[in-house]
Formats: C-alpha cells, sequence, structure tokens
C-alpha cells in the first residue's frame, strides 16, 4: 500500500548487532558477545531487541546486520526470523556502512518502506511508550523528506551518552513531539552534562533512527555518495546470487565512518523525536547496577555472592560462588575461562584490556 | 642405646597437620586443607616438613597427627611414611591433647626418646642449619630435665607471631645458643612489637619444642595431670587392638588448650633455642607475599594473571586468567568451586568467611 494517499508505509527494522565481545569480558567473548548474553534476564540483548518490536514490525520484515562469523549464533538465538533475515558484512566498517546494507536490502524488497535502525544494546523500560514513539516516527518520516532521530528526555546528567539539541517545534504526531535537531554533540564532561540537562533543551543520543527508504537515499547520495552508490548497486542482486560477491567488492573498498559523522552532522532536514520511554545503553558493566537491586550491603549481585564488610560492588558469578572481604566499588565477574578484577571507575578500559590479551595471541581459550 | 652414658637418645617427630582449610580457603578447603596443597611449589606443605627432617629424624620415627578425615589423604601424601605413623584424632582438642597423643606412641616404642613437636603450617629456609638445631636441642634435651622451644631471631617486628622473652644465657651446644624462656606473650601491637625486636631480647615463638618423653611427661604430671594420665593408659594399649576405643573414650573427656597455656606458660623448666634460620608461618593468604616474587607491577602472582594499573596485589589462578584493573592490595584466589576476593588487610577474615558459609549451609561444593 505504499505511496496510496493517506496510508502509511510497510515498517521494516533493522537491528544493528555487531559486536566483538570487548565490553562485557569475560562472560562475552568473540564468539559469544554481549547480544546473546542473558545477562539482562532470561532473554538475550538481541531477543529483547526483537521483543521491542512486537506488534510494530514483524519478524519476515525485521533484519539483523552482524558479522559473519555471528549470523549463526544470532540467527540460531531467533528462530522465529527467517534465516535469510540475518545478514553478516564481511568486515565491520561502522555504522553507515552496516545502515546503508539495510537500507539495500529494504529497498530491494519495498522501495517506499520505512526503515527503523535499532541497536541490540539498549535495555527500553516503557516498551508500549517506545512502540508509539516508533509508529508515530515512521507517519513523520513516511509523510516529508526528513529524517527522523528518536532523542530520550534525559532523566541524570549522563557523560556516557551523546547529546541532542533540539531547534523549533515541528510538530506533534499522536503523543511524540517532533523538533528541529539543532546540533549532536559528543559525549560530555560532567560539567556540560549538567548544563544541558538543566536547559532542557537537550536529549540523549539514542542512535536510533527512522527514515523512508527515498529519504535515506537521497541524503546518502548528497553527503555520502559512495555508501549511496552501494544501494544502487546492492539492490538489484539483494537476494540473488551474486549478493554475497557484490557485497564483497563494496565493503573492500569502504572506510570506516559512523552514521553520525557521515550523515547526522550534516543533514539539515533532521527531526528528533522526544522519546518518553526509559531507556538504558548497556555498554559496560557498570551499566549492570541499573537493571538489578541491590542487597544489603549495596552490592548488585547475579548470581552467587558472599559479601563481608563489603558495598557498591557489582558481582557477576552464575556458575560459582564470589566471596568478597572488605572491598568497595569493585566489579567482580567470574565467567568459565577468566575472572575480571576491576575498579568501578576502570570499567571502560575492559575493551583495551581485551585487545592487550588478543595482541599477546596467547589467550585462545578467553577471547 | 637410651639411657648409656655418653650416647644420644634415638629422636622422634611429631608433625602436628591438623588444620581444617579454612585460612586458604578457597583453594584449601575441609577435604583438601593447606597441609595438602601445593602452593608453595611442587611439594605439599607436609611434604616440606617432612622433607626438613632428612638426615635427623628416619620416616619411621616420623609421626603425623591429624584428625580421622584426613588420614587418608595425609597418608597418601607421604609414602615413604609407615601408614601406622599417620594417626587420627576422633575430634579436635588443640596442640595439648595431639602432642600428648603423639608423646604416648612414641613413649611406647621407646620411653627414653626424644620428640621433636613440628607442625605443617611453616616454610623453613636454610634447613641445615634447622637441622643442626634439632639435633643440638635434641641433645640439651637428653642431658637434662628441660623443655626446649625453639625461638626465632626476628628479622622484622611482626604482629603476626606470638614472641618469647630470653632470660639468663644456659649454654652452647654446638652453633646453637640455649637462654631460658623468661616470658611467652602473644601477638603483639605494632608498637610493642617494634620494643620488642629492638630490645634484642625476643624471639618469634615457632611453636617447636623439643623434650625427653620423660621430661614432658613429668611437666604434665605436674602441670596438667588429665594429660600425664592420659599418655599412662595409652601407652600399654598403643600399637594394640584396644587403642582407638580407649583414644576416644580419653578425648571424650578432654578440654580444648594449647600447649602453650597448658604447659609452657607455667613449667619453670624451658630453655630456648635460639634458632638462627629463616622461617615463616605461612598462616594467611597474606603469607604467599613472602615465598614469590613481585612482577613488574608489584604483584605477586602463581599461575596467570593480566594486570592493568594494578599494584600490591596478591594472585593465584592456577587454572584460570584472572585479569585486573585499577585495584589495589587485593588478594584474589580463584579455585575450581569458588572465588575469593579479600582486601590485604582482611585476609586474617577468611576463616571467618568460611564459617559463616557453614553454617548457612548452602556451600557444600565449596567447603
Amino acid at each position: 500500500m505504499a505511496g496510496e494517499e493517506g496510508s502509511v508505509a510497510e515498517i521494516y527494522a533493522m537491528i544493528m548487532a555487531g559486536g566483538r565481545g570487548e565490553r562485557f569480558w569475560p562472560l562475552s567473548t568473540a564468539g559469544h558477545p554481549k547480544q546473546v548474553l542473558r545477562i539482562f534476564g532470561d532473554k538475550s540483548l538481541l531477543e529483547m531487541a526483537s521483543g521491542y518490536l512486537s506488534g510494530v514490525v514483524p519478524p519476515e520484515r525485521t533484519l539483523i546486520i552482524t558479522s559473519d562469523a555471528l549470523v549463526g549464533p544470532l540467527a540460531d538465538g531467533l528462530p522465529s526470523l527467517p534465516r535469510e533475515n540475518v545478514i553478516g558484512e564481511p568486515v565491520g566498517r561502522d555504522t553507515a556502512a552496516a545502515i546503508a546494507l539495510g537500507a539495500a536490502i529494504v529497498a530491494a524488497r519495498d522501495p517506499e518502506a520505512v526503515l527503523c535502525v535499532l541497536t541490540a544494546d539498549h535495555i527500553i523500560g516503557d516498551t508500549d511508550i517506545f512502540r508509539q514513539t516508533l509508529v508515530e516516527s515512521a507517519d513523520m518520516a513516511w509523510k516529508s523528506d526528513i529524517l527522523v532521530t528518536i532523542g530520550i528526555s534525559p532523566t541524570y546528567p549522563s557523560t556516557g551518552y551523546g547529546y541532542i539539541e533540539a531547534g523549533d517545534p515541528v510538530e506533534w504526531v499522536g503523543e511524540t513531539e517532533f523538533v528541529r535537531a539543532l546540533r549532536f554533540v559528543e559525549k560530555p564532561d560532567a560539567a556540560k552534562a549538567r548544563a544541558y540537562v538543566e536547559s532542557g533543551r537537550f536529549c540523549w543520543n539514542s542512535g536510533m533512527f527512522v527514515w523512508s527508504i527515498p529519504s535515506v537515499r537521497k541524503a546518502l547520495a548528497l553527503h555520502r555518495p559512495q555508501l549511496a552508490g552501494m544501494i544502487d548497486r546492492l539492490l538489484p542482486v539483494a537476494g540473488a546470487p551474486g549478493f554475497r560477491s557484490a557485497l564483497e567488492r563494496e565493503y573492500a573498498g569502504l572506510e570506516k565512518i559512523s552514521i553520525d559523522y557521515a550523515l547526522m552532522e550534516k543533514a539539515g532536514n533532521i527531526v528528533m523525536a522526544k522519546g518518553r520511554f526509559s531507556w538504558d545503553d548497556v555498554g559496560s558493566w557498570a551499566s549492570v547496577e541499573n537493571h538489578f537491586p541491590k542487597d544489603a550491603g549495596g552490592n548488585t549481585v547475579i548470581g552467587d555472592l558472599e559479601a563481608m564488610d563489603s558495598s557498591g560492588n557489582v558481582v557477576v558469578s552464575r556458575e560459582r560462588l564470589t566471596a568478597l572481604i572488605g572491598v568497595r566499588d569493585l566489579v567482580v565477574v567470574n565467567a568459565p575461562g577468566a575472572t575480571l578484577v576491576c575498579h568501578k571507575s576502570r570499567v571502560q578500559d575492559v575493551r583495551a584490556l581485551v585487545r592487550k590479551l588478543e595482541s599477546s595471541g596467547r589467550r585462545k581459550g578467553v577471547l
């Protein structure tokens, strides 16, 4: 029904689920990355990401874009999804390339579709509001040549997220307010974060986008012609035997660039949906604290802990007992092949540690 | 040749190796206690304790006194020892009872023997000097009615050991100086420990004793008649079928008391040998630091460690990798069933933790 007066587009979704399993090491590993872990409940992050779409985007219109190596594990973890909807990138080329790839595949199925770009890295609270925001954003993206980015009304001055500054109001669609996106800013320091939140003009940059296939192709043609060209060339072979070799040829020549740099910071037609649902980017072990209750000692525990005079710790120890005596503000993660003990202020360095282990080449069993 | 003019006694040794596996948890457990662990090299503490006696006391004159449950594991770990020399106590009744039991068995074999009382909890450096000290202490104990206790010239003001204050000189035997033992003092605070060491009059209380069977029986008759009576009653049945039931009868009525309280602090005929060998009581995880070199970051490592910005830690991780980021002065021990993370200042609380686990009754697999 695309293109008919008064109708709405078919909504597709692509979930970016690359991920090298670094930030949740040692529980996550290259072959068993964060997206497939059941850290935050009895569902994996990928199952949760797919579940958030329930009632809005059916499995047959949901794509997973991941690395070649993870196609099998991710497809196995989401049996309701058609297996051909799990697509492996030959190499990682950051989000701009992944989004162009997804857009090419969706364009081949429905050139007028609306595409929601999501990730498997988020935990969303009020899922009904989230779904409503998606549907109303799709309406907005369908009826005008704009690019919708979903901002989140901040609940505290996070220094872990990028921010989007809101400009003039555009309109309301249903319960969702749309405003001009004035500018994208990187993760701020604490003082700037406070100022942003106090101003009332800034939202967190969730990295979720909603746009029609025609609009995203037009914007890429203007700001990233190489990627627009890739869509043009992949579209005729999508789903056909020549697709894989065409994809490898295209990716070989791509530079690594995020969609923020490639498009969002350059395009003039960006509109921000002000998301009113709770949202958390689960980017490191510290985020575990946001999703589990604390014990009497102020420790966050997944698994089996015995603690004496210890507080503020995050312990993940599902398969064995962890005992703490007289320690504070540590992250302790027990995985089958390795144990991590990290000060809570240093969780961002887990990635560097994993890269150090990789480069030393002697830890095959734990990566 | 006991009792002949100018001859020396047969030297026996008993190694106290009870131990409930608490202080080196989670590597040690009730069924796999410290004495059988190979923490400090390729030999267990018990093998090391037995090895220190080489050339002085042969295996057939060496007894191991332990708990019933550990007779099998300890005998298996010391195949050179006659199996009947590993003796299980029906219940733990502290060191005074264990020593009386050992004395009864030795008295049954040779009522004039000299008995060296040792433990499986120590690491001894200069073993040649140690052996010389034992032999010269045996000479001393053989020729007079005295009780020899071995003191260690302190190398630093330890607050982890008891001290013995030296009195008047008695005599030199070979290279070993013997002095009166004026008093036994408990583990001191730091200020007292400094004063003790600076005075030059104090030695560490090693808990090692050398005495003739007649002298120890006489001293017990005077200060602990219940234990002297136990020796009298066990002696005739030692090695005979009625021994086990006699032992159970005796132990049922004994109170728990250490040899220090029962005898050493009361007897007037105590002489201290001034030991010049290096000696370390391996009483907690902190003692690991004394026996292994530190890595470039100042961490002591047994096993596999990857550390970023971490120093002063003690890591025992033989079967898996431990990774540290931004932490200081921790003890991290990875054992098959559990992981311990303990501040180095709190290693004495490991015992309390294990008792807490025991009383909760839900950790069978790790105790």
